[in-house]
């Protein structure tokens, strides 16, 4: 690339982002020409069909089908397209062609970000994925270069606004899971088909991310305990508020003993704790580090304009780093650690067991917990009629293998007529 | 510097966060190498007596009054000492001799910021300030590189956790403030003389370096309106929780038609929003930007270990650029925009009157808001025994200077007894 002239940037996809950062690259060229040093070039947009309507702000004349030929014309790509292939294919080829690249594509990453970190690393040349984390929520330059002199310990993330959403109006109005998916459908907020939401695949795909990027290690999406929110019930909420509780998806990265765990899962959390207070389609990701303590990044993590900004971030640090020389931090992958399943981890349950009502019964369903060494931190009464009550257990922390085959047992318990539900407990 | 030799490190200053830069640099070494991609090497420490008691971490060896002359010996110069000299004259040696410069320095970059940020770009070296703002949160990249796409409108921030201990004591336990002080000070959470943290001055400093680092602009110290909490009484903040808010100071930085108004002073915030739950000795930064949304970023904004981790991520950083080629952004004040003073603020007020308690008043007190175009919001009695009665006043948006007038000209009408308090509304 000549030195004193543009940047040439291609756009792969012209969705909702592709078109907001389309737009941006246009409106704002003369700020960002300033930022970078060099003016930014928008040298084609790859699409698959150039017929299909667009928004009048995209020029015509830069769209093409031929998203290889484009990705050689480029010194900086940019894909907001989703998907894994051809996406994959294509980032491979622009940065084995020495382009700089910037993706928002978080199934892409969540299923073989390693595989493109170590080829970005190979070739010399940026890859960088703000947008596709927490959408507009700087979280990766923090993690990866805010904290390069720290250690990170526990990652806590809200990652999903779908769901967040959903649950939030479960809390604020008693609705029951499948009237708030409703209405998180026809204000938007939630796909016709909700599936990769509620069922945490989308938490799953930032939680390998999240986790690859905090432990310098090679965390894949199937790497990761996923538990959606279908289990979630209006009643679970409502009993969370009583004991100072609310429920929220949560993605957890945490070191343990020699290697890491990595679970995405419906989890109490205290009202006082910061994540509680995230609301509606709102992000946060909770960071615990050795030095640094407690840290919280808060803020958008879906929409085109939230998202675009994040992406547009990226382009101005990689078209900078091409103009003035450098390069971006690598997700090397040195710490080498082995991903556990979640029967490693170490947390804590409620769980709420619905009893015989007579003597002798709490010191049954006690000695179950005991059997496993799980620690009770207290036991409640919920509700009573005589014949038949209602008990909400809080542990300690223990493993989650142990805490597990507690459930299992207290279920085949005689005194024990039903496992009303099983929540862990984060944050506390 | 030999590419393949260690990176020489000078440290400035051996106080609490000095000596926890010179542990981690030790206890820490491999994985900082691996980081960085060469060793880093603490070449000397620079103290006033060294014979001054220690921490047995600190190798004696090291230490040394000669700062001029270890600066000349460094790559990378760490200041830690505070104060306005000799740090400045120290760090603008290491910079014009070529070195990178990392500092947590507020009162410094507050005081004279741009001139330390032109000497590192016209000298092409690194300065790094992460822990200048709020200790250990990660600000300086996500402002500055994340957000580089993007437009920030407005910041507010709750930089300083003396205060905010002190006015969440006041909330939490119906506190006068200087019973808060006390307890602050006797929980290590003060100095003995609090002058710097509860008149506001520790915001002001932070405030003007966020505001140059969220504006692209030039704004010191003394552009910043400062009013501290000395006039907060624990009425004001139980008042505050009675119509849904928490009194915080803060450290604002807005856009204002052709320039910026940066200002620090107690607000009231609405208990909903993110900054509110912001409790004890933590800090938040919550910026709006045009199309990122809002963005909150928390965590520790003090204390030894939280503000080494943010001096050894931009260690780090710095360091790899040596290694690795490359340069962080410059705080470039391209932008150039003017500072106006407070009375160009765009802002709310709420205003407790005493007047006399009979028909008409409320009509005389209206009045005086009109005539200066301030809109009302509400009006609540919020006392009255018959002769007279507590009025509190929420206005609209408006100019700060026809707040001001307004406030004047009420305390001069013959029905008002009194004002009793005067408030700003902020992130309503």
């Amino acid at each position: 690339m000549d030195a004193s002239g543009p940047v040439r940037v291609a756009l792969l996809g012209c969705g909702v982002v592709g078109t907001e950062v389309a737009r941006l690259l246009l409106t704002d060229a003369t700020e960002l020409a300033a930022r970078v040093g060099a003016p930014l070039e928008l040298v084609g947009i790859a699409v698959r069909d150039v017929a299909a309507p667009r928004d009048p702000v995209v020029d015509r004349a830069l769209l093409t089908s031929d998203a290889e030929g484009l990705v050689r014309r480029a010194d900086v790509v940019v894909e907001v397209m989703g998907g894994i292939e051809p996406a994959r294919s294509l980032l491979l080829a622009a940065i084995e062609g020495g382009a700089s690249v910037v993706t928002a594509n978080k199934a892409l990453l969540g299923q073989d970000g390693p595989t493109l970190y170590a080829a970005a690393d190979d070739a010399g040349v940026d890859l960088y994925f703000e947008a596709a984390v927490a959408g507009a929520i700087p979280l990766v330059r923090p993690v990866r270069e805010s904290l390069a002199g720290d250690r990170v310990t526990r990652v806590l993330g809200i990652v999903n606004g779908t769901t967040n959403f959903v649950l939030d109006r479960m809390a604020t109005d008693g609705l029951e899971l499948d009237q708030a998916v409703k209405e998180a459908q026809a204000l938007g907020y939630a796909e016709a088909d909700p599936t990769a939401d509620v069922e945490g695949h989308d938490a799953a795909a930032k939680a390998a991310i999240l986790a690859s990027l905090a432990f310098h290690t090679r965390v894949s999406v199937d790497d990761v305990h996923r538990e959606g929110i279908l289990a979630v019930t209006a009643q679970d909420v409502a009993l969370a508020a009583e004991t100072g509780h609310v429920v929220k998806l949560l993605a957890v990265a945490e070191r343990v003993a020699d290697g890491v765990v990595v679970r995405v899962h419906p989890a109490l959390v205290p009202t006082g704790h910061p994540l509680a207070s995230v609301r509606g389609a709102f992000n946060a990701v909770f960071v615990e580090a050795e030095s640094a303590g407690e840290l919280m990044f808060y803020g958008r993590g879906a929409g085109g304009a939230p998202t675009a900004s994040a992406v547009l971030g990226d382009v101005v640090t990689v078209a900078r780093h091409r103009v003035l020389g450098g390069k971006g931090p690598v997700e090397s992958s040195h710490a080498a650690l082995t991903v556990h399943p979640v029967a490693e981890a170490l947390t804590r349950y409620q769980v709420q067991v619905r009893v015989d009502d007579r003597p002798g019964v709490l010191a049954q369903v006690a000695s179950v917990f005991a059997g496993h060494g799980v620690s009770i931190e207290t036991v409640r009464q919920a509700r009573a009629d005589g014949d038949q009550a209602d008990l909400l257990v809080v542990t300690h922390t223990a493993r989650d293998a142990d805490l597990a085959a507690t459930v299992v047992d207290l279920a085949e318990l005689p005194v024990v007529r039903a496992v009303l539900s099983v929540l862990r407990v984060e944050g506390a």
